[in-house]
């Protein structure tokens, strides 16, 4: 949560030149986005967001990003769209940074998260899954199995400290999963982060998808196994059969998955839920200190992974395991 | 610039059940006020800002600042306007805090201020203090000339350590300060904190005034030096006498400073800085290690301190000295 730039209304009026958006009315920097700056503007036109992209963002994966949105905007996908200039580009400079123009979304993400909920993200992330299947251009996952093994070497030595035993459970863990992670699973373009702050809705209709920042292409039952891990867990880390149901079940409705990746299923979100312990880990691990920002707990990951290891089968996850449904 | 407090979704609908202001469409949480934390709502009348306030704002001043605001907006002053929920209050509760809506205000505030900036703002000003004159509650400054001591005593010790001398330079001023204060100048309801970025404007014209949150009771001259400190001088600290000019001939077209004004004035200015000068001081000295906010520097304050003591009448401020404008 955090505005690192601040933009003058004056070098943004410059820029708004070369977008045919209206007049600029307001602009107010927001608390959403961990990686860049956003604004939201008013313009005689409507509301957007502006987006500063700061170093963390890799700038050579912003077309990438930009053109992923554009895409599924185009195939009937609820997200962001960037607005290009009267150039058609849709990034451009500002406050000696890239940055882009998206149109504003309305509707808010859900802080208690409910089995419609669920539901909705199952049916559009499958929806998503579908979309991306013709976008053309591509983007490796740094954060997949191959990027896991870097991560435990830098929360190695201190993993003990956050929680006794945890570096032995780590260790073991990498290795099962780098041995037996599948390599012949569907393939395509994932979100990689949908967790609710990422979803918005109106009542219990799901309204849009944003922040495609860590969008890549990767196995597709494995960006299932990150949602399952981010919206069907209780807030006491407890596992919500109701809600995993609801979300697998939803998702099935639109793309079906096959025997391999129900097979595969509990494994990926062992997968998942090692991805997310090991980032939280570092960051926990290198808190700079006295900072503002408190970082995730890395035990709430460590929590989803025992359960996930004692998981037999895509049963236990609350669907029917021998995908009769087909 | 924080938000200090998320709010849930579901909470605020609840909060919002009791307001007459249409469906919640989208709330943002928005970088701005230092004291509060900000939220930008879209609901489907219109866009309002949610302001909940934290600790460092009293309580008992809540019903005096929102008091204030409703009273200048029923007088003509575009400021933010308290909406009353149904029960017809303006204050409420949410997320434990004490919570208000306000309707939002379009416009933006200038990082580069030009002579038309100046202008609008000294007439907004004078329009205020007018309009504030038959406000029926007051509010003591606890940041006027009697709360200075206080303010020296904690940062004297380390003083000396942001400059070299300027220990010294605090307790001389504060001495003459303490002793020449006017008594007898004409009072009323102040601002107290009207810098740039609390002043809306669309392309040169002003659209609003915001943040009332240091408002009181005080020398209505006072308010007019704290203005001319905070607009009238250029990124290097200059005293720039066009914008001075610019600034007082449009107060003063509205309201007409008295000749004992007008020979207070340098004296006001002085401690105006004073003022800006001690609280950035002791904010200075206080960082605690770490922190990502970085605390305004006071050494702007001290040239502009010093510009002050060089000034022999009003006329220096750029507008005549005898107010043959009368």
């Amino acid at each position: 949560m955090a505005v690192y730039t601040d933009v003058a209304a004056e070098d943004l009026a410059d820029f708004l030149i070369h977008y045919d958006i209206g007049e600029l009315l307001s602009y107010k920097g927001i608390a959403e986005g961990v990686e860049n700056s956003n604004f939201l503007l008013h313009t005689s036109r409507g509301s957007y967001i502006l987006t500063l992209y700061e170093k963390r963002v890799a700038k050579d994966d912003l077309p990438f990003f930009l053109g992923l949105m554009q895409h599924l905007a185009a195939h009937g996908i609820n997200c962001p769209q960037p607005v290009v200039n009267r150039s058609g580009e849709a990034l451009g400079v500002l406050a000696g940074r890239p940055a882009a123009i998206v149109n504003f979304l309305e509707g808010v993400w859900p802080r208690k998260v409910n089995t419609a909920h669920c539901a909705g993200v199952g049916q559009a992330l499958a929806k998503m899954h579908l979309a991306g299947a013709d976008f053309p251009m591509s983007r490796a996952n740094t954060l997949s199995v191959s990027g896991w093994r870097a991560l435990y070497a830098a929360a190695e030595p201190r993993a003990d400290s956050v929680q006794t035993g945890l570096c032995r459970l780590l260790g073991t863990e990498l290795d099962y999963l780098e041995n037996d992670w599948p390599r012949s699973l569907p393939q395509g373009v994932i979100h990689a982060d949908l967790f609710p702050d990422n979803v918005f809705f109106l009542g219990d209709k799901l309204s849009g998808l944003i922040d495609f920042y860590f969008a890549c292409n990767d196995i597709l039952a494995y960006d299932v196994a990150i949602c399952l891990n981010a919206w069907c867990f209780e807030i006491d880390h407890s596992f919500n059969v109701t809600k995993a149901r609801a979300f697998l079940n939803a998702y099935e409705k639109v793309r079906k998955l096959s025997v391999a990746e129900r097979d595969a299923f509990p494994l990926l979100a062992r997968g998942a839920a090692m991805r997310f312990l090991l980032t939280r880990l570092v960051d926990w691990l290198n808190v700079p200190p006295g900072a503002l920002v408190r970082p995730k707990d890395p035990l709430e990951y460590v929590r989803k992974l025992r359960f996930h290891q004692s998981v037999k089968s895509i049963g236990d996850y609350g669907i029917e395991q021998t995908g009769s449904m087909a």
